[in-house]
């Protein structure tokens, strides 16, 4: 174990604990007391059937999500019990860095998408005793995550919003990502995970955030000079100021933890590797909603997948900011668009 | 000086060599001595007005070119004189490892686009008296060496065909050429350029192909398994067997050397930095050819490149390969659509 002054309630609360015990991972390993980090927003109503779970993306936390949700906003908390539940392995939950031995920094196991949907499965139901989910939406990793619920949960899972991610991830995909590990490994300071203090990764992080910066935005963010909307003056205060700092900010294990189940997030291990068959199995009302200007889940991709789901319908967001229009930066312009369609999907009849 | 078992007549030949003498550079170093390889196809006709200048892309050399030239192709040697001109820095030329001291290695000087054209007329006066180039023709870094000749040299260039690259580099590009420098400069035997063998930098070299492999194609490529038009059978066959070695058989500073330039391609720098003047002046018939799934030059930054040219045509290819269908591993699928825009080109009265 080892501290990391970026993984603290002040940065990322609030969000409490909630214990998994012994939790079995898919691979094999085994994590000892799993701790789920997780945020409630709202009331479970009698009925519990107004929930919504969110699980979170690549490198982000429950913090992150906060902004898609609001009085004013398709994920109300005045109406619906808003479950955000942090990823495994994202710094939050149990992860590398917190963990203690024997699957403390590199000893930590590997971890798949549907051990993250089983242990969120576990919690809501011991926690809450809920058996309907109103909404499962996330973005990225979190729509590999809706995915999965989608399909390994038909019954209970009643409406699904995908957003810039997919099902099955792409050949494409998992070799974008494994540059990005490699950024982070070939870093003779990762020292095979061994390091005493992520500064220690400085340059592999940097590495890591400046493809990033190629993979993450669209070539017309920076033809307009629309890093602005990230509240920056300049190309190299977005990428230096910005970027470069926040993932070196993060523990280069808990990246590579997520970045190893993003590379494998495939429904299609519940059928034999039928993606037609798992996709078709879904019960729930569905809004595939993909990013016109995401440079790796690109439309496509995720519209040949909204074909193979009974119930669902395409519903683009259009972002200049690619990929990372996830986070938000062009304020109602981008969360507007979410609203309609959740809004939209919440009404219809399921 | 190093040598390098890569840069062989046998692989890349036949070329030979002009000397430019003593070659001065923008950025103020100087090449004492500075050699262009380059190749001929054809002859030279009596008016001397039926040539054809072809400069090479990133990591490239002349022999790539060939494919693009035949007897039953628009650059038909029996009719045109075609020079193929290998950029300062690619290996073949005047480069950071064939040169010996005060430039050798490391010490290298920076080269700019402006220079290698500057090189080129130079040649092309000398040694052929040419006061007429009737296309140059040129993709991905040669398209920023075509547009160079247009814009520098608007009496001399009667057509030109930037294929898949643009006047003027954009931001995005620039962080795309910088992570695969960052890919090399970052691995411990790189040790500053002063390697003894390009195999020292052999894992800074593969991360650098493996950021090709997430750029250079498209996500449409590998969903269809296209790697099979490059004659392999699988994906790791594609990575690990073909573009991996290709890239660790090069020399590094040699690749660093056109990054930079690649990075400051800019025609506006001859206006002050006003491109629209720039392109306005261009007197060539020029057909701007982008292909659909480049990553990096999108078709949407060349077009509007496009429409500052007074004589100009946007003439589309079509490649699932990316930006890498510039290789021609689609064969005639590829090499047809070029020959007919160039066709139409060659054949369009100036």
């Amino acid at each position: 174990m080892i501290h990391n002054d970026f993984y603290t309630q002040e940065n990322h609360g609030p969000y409490e604990f909630y214990s998994l015990g012994n939790f079995t991972l898919e691979e094999g390993g085994t994590i000892p007391d799993c701790q789920l980090a997780y945020r409630t927003l709202g009331n479970l109503n009698e009925r519990k059937d107004n929930v919504i779970v969110i699980p979170t993306w690549y490198s982000g936390t429950s913090k992150d999500l906060e902004a898609y949700i609001g009085e004013d906003r398709a994920l109300n908390p005045e109406k619906y019990f808003i479950i955000i539940i942090n990823q495994i392995g994202n710094g939050l939950s149990s992860s590398p860095h917190n963990s203690p031995e024997p699957i403390s920094m590199s000893n930590f196991p590997h971890v798949r998408i549907s051990d993250d949907v089983r242990a969120q499965h576990q919690m809501v139901i011991e926690k809450y005793g809920i058996s309907e989910i109103a909404l499962v939406v996330g973005g990225s990793m979190g729509a590999q995550q809706t995915y999965e619920w989608a399909v390994r949960y038909p019954d209970m899972v009643k409406r699904a919003a995908p957003i810039a991610g997919t099902a099955k991830n792409t050949d494409h995909d998992f070799l974008f990502t494994q540059t990005l590990m490699d950024a982070i490994t070939s870093d003779p300071g990762f020292n095979e995970g061994k390091y005493t203090s992520s500064t220690e990764v400085a340059g592999g992080l940097q590495r890591h955030a400046d493809i990033w910066s190629v993979m993450g935005l669209s070539t017309e963010f920076y033809k307009q000079e629309k890093w602005r909307l990230f509240g920056v003056e300049s190309l190299e205060e977005f990428t230096k100021g910005f970027l470069q700092p926040l993932f070196q900010a993060m523990d280069p294990n808990a990246l590579l933890t997520m970045a190893w189940k993003w590379q494998r997030g495939d429904v299609s291990r519940l059928t034999n590797g039928d993606l037609k068959k798992a996709l078709g199995g879904v019960k729930a009302k569905v809004f595939v909603m993909p990013i016109n200007e995401d440079m790796f889940f690109p439309p496509r991709d995720c519209e040949e997948e909204q074909k193979m789901i009974p119930n669902s319908e395409l519903r683009m967001i259009n972002s200049i900011c690619g990929h990372f229009g996830l986070f938000g930066a062009e304020g109602p312009d981008f969360h507007d668009q979410v609203d309609k369609h959740l809004h939209d999907l919440l009404n219809a009849f399921v």
